[in-house]
């Protein structure tokens, strides 16, 4: 039979990193291509304790149905932890932060209309907008934060733009982090066009030195701004909880939303969370894992010293996250890299994975930190360095 | 701010049974009105003692990213108890089977196709089609399923009908099954006109009597049949695992459609539900919670004799499933004994809510017989008698 598919996802492609990953899972490659936090970063013992007693004091609220909306005891810690002025009706769970980019999209947009985007960007974002068939156009990266001059011609020349999507801390997958200057730029235009604003930080937590900046969210007088959060990189990713936090009218339609979605989140997950943040020193929990991924982040840039030395790439060292972006001079191809780190067993993506646009020039790899153990960064690097020195002859 | 939705969810309600649910989920209400599963149906030692063990043997499997298709070893459980023949690759885990008509009005529906469905029919499913903009036709339910000579006449004149959405087993909310011969030419129409069926089944298991009929999936020669099933009324619905079966290049792009909704479904509810099905006696508990829902629809059966023998009401007394429909005669309105039954704190819902087209002929109440515990459903049912018997005077 053939199958008539509808408009929207006739031509979705699966995630390039999500492939890459299935073809390089098996046992000996070393993941630099992946996004996965450290086992060691897992407060596994918490985790442990609190199920057991859960599951002995309240074992169906954590197997029963709930609201869409999500717990709501969770929903009010989780508010309490921002820096930004809002009321529980405000905020839902979802099922990872993933789920707010399809909520948002599906609420705002119709096929045809306009998202603009920082180029490069999170490839499963920008997966969720094509699945309903919208248009991306690509603002391009600087080192601090996406250039608002080339988002202010956009804004002019193009009608239906719905909003703009941003990762302002430690974007993935250019590591960079969004001025406030800029941040406020891009508020006073947004509102000036009269197009919302998509604020996505899952890794604003991850912060490896110097102070945290104001969310875009927290400038929002206005009611133009749409949150996204997630608990995928400080608790777990795998019990996937996320949430989002935007004005109400927006929030009771992406509840019903969800509800044609998946119903609710996992109940069991809700609760595990919202005991884990209501009993655990979660301040000391991130002062943790901000330990470990900054040794991480520094021992890779340790790894990459001798190809920087020798023009192979060029990075700019992340205050935060999980990623570095390295670009490649123009004599090295990027999916020459790709492939060449494959044959060692070393897995890392190509830039172009995260592309807006198809034109967009894009010649660099994202490499991750938090995947691997120390001894496979080290290793990992040697081979890279290798790679590059062989590709470039 | 005044906030451009767009045209496919710019009309869509939230359901109006969740919306009931948050209304009269004060204690003291008596829920006729959720299709919750009945506390003590819930294998809970079972659940302590493998949350223990998996958070104890394997943490990290259950916290960390996993695969968007599920859990490859609880694909080949949920397979194997199915009485379909079919490989693992034609099946995807979902958060609930909520995310199969998701996923499948996604991948196959573009605005203003239409979706056929049994009328009256299970209200979560309808505001998914709703959600992304297709039109609905609806097909009146018979006590041995849908009237298949309407379902003809509507093939016959309908173009760019996408699926036909049927609930064969303990129909939600008419409790009716569909014949063996019914399905038979349910299969062969939707051939004939070259139709998918989404057939959804998550009630299958809660057979009360007489024997189980052969899957819709399982008549499927030709790989149009997309088949969804769930854990939530066999294990538990709060954590949210189920399940779409479908033809491969079907759920190829239904798995791209998850990885943009959400990734994928929690690995603890996953490995949970795994080890649970591993290890467990699960046809031992399925007969247990048979044993459970059918007393509790016997109770219900005989609470509602005084009003059938009054000619307040009629009903066909369902075979398993969670639910009694009741039709009203002309003389007592569906609304005036949703709100008469509501002061006296019993929740219903009106049979309205399950309409597929604003002009199909309701005039019924749902009562569930599972939620309630047996204490409650005594008295919910004395109540309703007398709700009944006031507003027919």
């Amino acid at each position: 039979m053939n199958y008539l598919l509808s408009n929207k996802v006739a031509s979705l492609a699966p995630s390039a990193i999500r492939e890459i990953l299935k073809a390089t899972s098996q046992p000996g490659f070393i993941p630099l291509a992946a996004g996965n936090p450290a086992p060691e970063a897992f407060p596994v013992d918490d985790v442990r304790a609190i199920s057991a007693r859960l599951l002995e004091e309240r074992p169906i609220d954590c197997l029963q149905y709930g609201v869409t909306e999500g717990y709501q005891p969770l929903r009010d810690l989780l508010l309490a932890r921002l820096d930004i002025a809002a009321s529980t009706d405000d905020l839902i769970i979802t099922s990872g932060a993933q789920q707010v980019m399809d909520l948002a999209t599906k609420v705002l947009c119709n096929e045809g209309d306009v998202v603009i985007s920082e180029s490069p960007s999170f490839i499963g974002s920008l997966n969720t907008f094509r699945s309903y068939g919208v248009r991306l156009r690509g603002v391009p990266m600087q080192s601090d934060g996406m250039d608002i001059d080339v988002l202010e011609d956009i804004l002019r020349g193009e009608k239906n733009v719905r909003f703009i999507y941003t990762i302002p801390n430690y974007q993935n997958p250019s590591g960079a982090t969004m001025s406030l200057t800029k941040r406020k730029r891009l508020y006073a235009l947004a509102l000036q066009y009269g197009v919302l604003i998509l604020e996505d930080n899952p890794y604003g937590d991850l912060r490896y030195e110097g102070d945290a900046i104001p969310s875009v969210k927290s400038l929002d007088k206005d009611g133009i701004v749409l949150y996204a959060g997630s608990l995928s990189k400080i608790l777990a990713p795998g019990i996937r909880v996320g949430y989002a936090l935007a004005p109400k009218p927006l929030i009771a339609k992406m509840t019903v939303g969800k509800q044609a979605s998946d119903v609710h989140s996992s109940m069991f997950s809700q609760l595990l969370v919202h005991e884990w943040m209501k009993t655990c020193d979660i301040a000391a929990h991130i002062a943790k894992i901000r330990d470990i991924y900054r040794a991480k982040r520094d021992l890779m840039c340790a790894g990459l010293q001798e190809a920087v030395d020798a023009g192979f790439l060029c990075y700019n060292r992340p205050a935060g996250g999980l990623f570095l972006w390295c670009d490649l001079p123009r004599q090295i191809g990027m999916i020459d890299i790709v492939q060449r780190a494959a044959k060692k067993s070393v897995a890392v993506v190509p830039g172009s994975a995260f592309a807006v646009e198809a034109s967009d020039p894009i010649n660099a790899i994202r490499l991750n930190f938090s995947t691997p153990t120390n001894p496979q960064l080290t290793e990992g690097l040697q081979k890279l360095t290798t790679v590059l020195k062989e590709a470039s002859t």
